[in-house]
């Protein structure tokens, strides 16, 4: 009996240790693979240089539909399809601001807010009043700022040293500014871009509008922008503003969700779902936002395919469309699972640029599992890949939680510092990655892919 | 008795806790400060900007002591001077470099390597040799190689995760290439840039000549352009290369290393150094090499200062001349430490990039030492610290060792994925440098001095 447990826990070590072994063997490939013969930044090249922007409803979007349907093709993987979605139309025309003050005038560089009301034919004129906190216009007397300019100037806050808390803590201003500011009777809003202090560009990005409530144009301006409007208005409290927006909605476009499928070997009806976002805002190339996360999720099914890996669970490659301005193709897919009664146990996202990767983000109630992912860092470590904390995962998986209330949602954690210098803005473009960040990043998602599929 | 003993536990316990809450205070306090309130960046700009690139025996060099002497004062440290220190000099004149094969011309861009002899009035010519690496060249036959051009082009080897590993693999093809060449009787050395294989600039750097031994013209080539010679070299073996250089040897220049101290509260006699390296070489900037580590050991003081923090141990902060070709500078300081037989119980460098810091390299005996230093990852993690290595610390900082061969030397350890996009090449320009990376490189060293200086 003695010499039986003996062997069968001899056994066990031994089957633990060759898996992990394996394990280790596999990961190191993915990296020296993606460092060596990735295909990932000229498939970034194609998508920021060839289709370039790519906002729902534009002819580039569905460029890059097609593109990443062909790319996926070429692959080969178990089955390529798409998946209709309904997305708003919207586009940017021309955009002018400006004000004068004592000292004469000065020219604004905005970008409009993603869905914003243009000012028609007139040119809007007033003065402006500024808050530095959204809490701060909600608690201010409506007479102050009826007929004015409101301009939301809260700086980010560069003590987070995750860039996205401090994204976190004022995003709200950009979202909710136009209808705050519209409910005290404002005319328009100027909001602070979400970037760092010293940074040049207007960042653009979704907004809302209220139902019953006028829709009053809303623009970005750089955060060096603001910085100098708040200095000329401490001078000059009574300086006038100037906006002219040219901007046209149209009828919700048809564009698509694009879907790679490799069947698993053992549970092929439990789904596990890694992906990124296709579309872009209408400025820069969407390089960083989202291009590195979509050129990594086709990286990663081209990693399991060279490699033979036949996965256990059935895997989505998924490129959603619409994430900015709306994500109806992140909530269409979670619908259709849901409608074909899917079994979706975990999704893997990319989405906070093409960066060294540190780590992921974890959203789960399944802490058995969150341990086991912790339990890999000392192997993982030796590729950057340290930061395993709880945190919100992704906005193109998280309506699957409608479909599985305890599924393992999961996000690539690259080192936030330069994101927010290029996020939405002129400057997110292809040179803007560096190649070996990018594949890292790539080699990263398929590493934990590999391990969370053998693992569950 | 039983009491007692829990009172003096209690105590103890109190005491450390104490102790660690404050220590994790400053460190918090460290990186808020540099996140709002450094001026590490805008130091940059101006050794960048208005100074610029600044090889040993050039007028720029010595502006930067000037500079860097004014900018310590100004901090008001307990003592400034400087140690006089003679430095090479040596200028880059005309880089004139192509090849003929059966397509026609092919224009190289080359970097004359650091110390390389020119061509004189006339044009090298002849026909190229190609080696994969400096073994390869060592054990060729002498005949293939007399009359030609060596043209050693070992690519970066991809695969590492950390890009000063590939770099150190190779980096011996740039230092001792010219004399493994003339020993088989070339006339002039192509030597592949020490950078990743996509990369379009010509990366220079140092290189030594043997007495007694023909000295050759040494350049490199950029990895493009080494990648396209290599192709055109298989397609037509025969073709003519043509390399006409001029440069200039000076005699010895007066340089100075630039020193700030504080004394120890309660060690005085004995000294923690802190610095990184003035100098640069005379392409690009010169800005995260190493720019960055200058600014980023000012800001240390100044954040010391700031905070009105005394040390227990006497620290110098120390910008050193000529590290790049020579490290003078680096052995001058440490002479001077053995001539007046001082203390030197540890160093700390910041000389790769100002780059996201990941952590630190340990280069130490003291393995209780390094296990303490382990001991604040939990803490020092939240800032992206997570790397606590052992390694080579730094050029710098490593001629302390023969002061005392116990000291402790560590180096800053940012993420090295860019480091050799930039490193010796035109593009290590201040716009290559994100502010919050090189504001977080400067907070992680005024931590590891705070705890280490608290702690020793």
């Amino acid at each position: 009996m003695k010499h039986t447990l003996s062997l069968l826990l001899c056994c066990l070590f031994l089957n633990s240790w060759a898996q992990t072994s394996e394990e280790k063997t596999q990961i190191q490939a993915f990296f020296d693979q993606a460092l060596t013969k990735s295909m990932a930044y000229e498939d970034l090249r194609v998508l920021c240089k060839d289709i370039g922007a790519r906002l729902s409803g534009s002819k580039a979007l569905e460029q890059a539909v097609v593109w990443g349907d062909t790319t996926f093709q070429d692959l080969n993987p178990d089955t390529v399809y798409k998946q209709e979605v309904l997305v708003p139309h919207w586009e940017r025309g021309r955009e002018q601001a400006h004000y004068y003050d004592k000292n004469g005038r000065t020219k604004l560089k905005v970008k409009t807010l993603g869905g914003s009301v243009g000012t028609g034919l007139s040119t809007l004129q007033g003065s402006v009043i500024q808050f530095n906190s959204l809490t701060d216009l909600e608690n201010a007397d409506p007479k102050t700022v009826e007929g004015k300019f409101v301009f939301l100037n809260q700086p980010f806050d560069e003590t987070y040293i995750n860039t996205f808390d401090a994204y976190g803590a004022c995003s709200v201003n950009r979202f909710m500014g136009a209808i705050k500011a519209a409910e005290k009777g404002a005319i328009a809003i100027y909001v602070r871009s979400l970037s760092n202090h010293d940074n040049k560009h207007a960042h653009t990005g979704s907004m809302a509008y209220k139902t019953g409530l006028d829709s009053i144009p809303a623009v970005a301006l750089s955060a060096k922008a603001a910085n100098i409007l708040a200095l000329d208005l401490a001078n000059d409290p009574t300086l006038t503003a100037y906006l002219k927006l040219q901007t046209t909605h149209y009828q919700d476009a048809r564009s698509h969700n694009v879907i790679a499928e490799l069947k698993g070997s053992q549970f092929p009806d439990q789904y596990i779902t890694i992906g990124a976002h296709l579309d872009s805002w209408d400025v820069g190339e969407g390089a960083h936002d989202d291009g590195a996360g979509v050129v990594q999720t086709i990286e990663v099914l081209r990693l399991f395919k060279t490699m033979t890996i036949q996965p256990k669970h059935s895997i989505r490659f998924v490129l959603f469309t619409n994430e900015e301005n709306g994500a109806k193709g992140a909530f269409r897919y979670a619908q259709l699972a849901e409608l074909q009664s899917e079994n979706h146990i975990l999704a893997i996202e990319s989405d906070r640029g093409g960066f060294s990767p540190r780590g992921f983000q974890i959203d789960s109630k399944n802490t058995t599992l969150i341990e086991q992912i912790r339990s890999w860092k000392p192997f993982l470590e030796q590729f950057g890949l340290h930061d395993f904390s709880e945190g919100y995962a992704g906005v193109d998986i998280n309506p699957l939680k409608s479909v599985n209330q305890n599924i393992t949602l999961i996000g690539l954690k690259p080192d936030s510092q330069r994101y927010f210098s290029h996020h939405h803005a002129d400057s997110d473009v292809f040179e803007s990655v560096n190649r070996r960040e990018l594949e890292l990043g790539a080699a990263s998602m398929a590493a934990l892919l590999y391990l969370l599929d053998k693992n569950l």
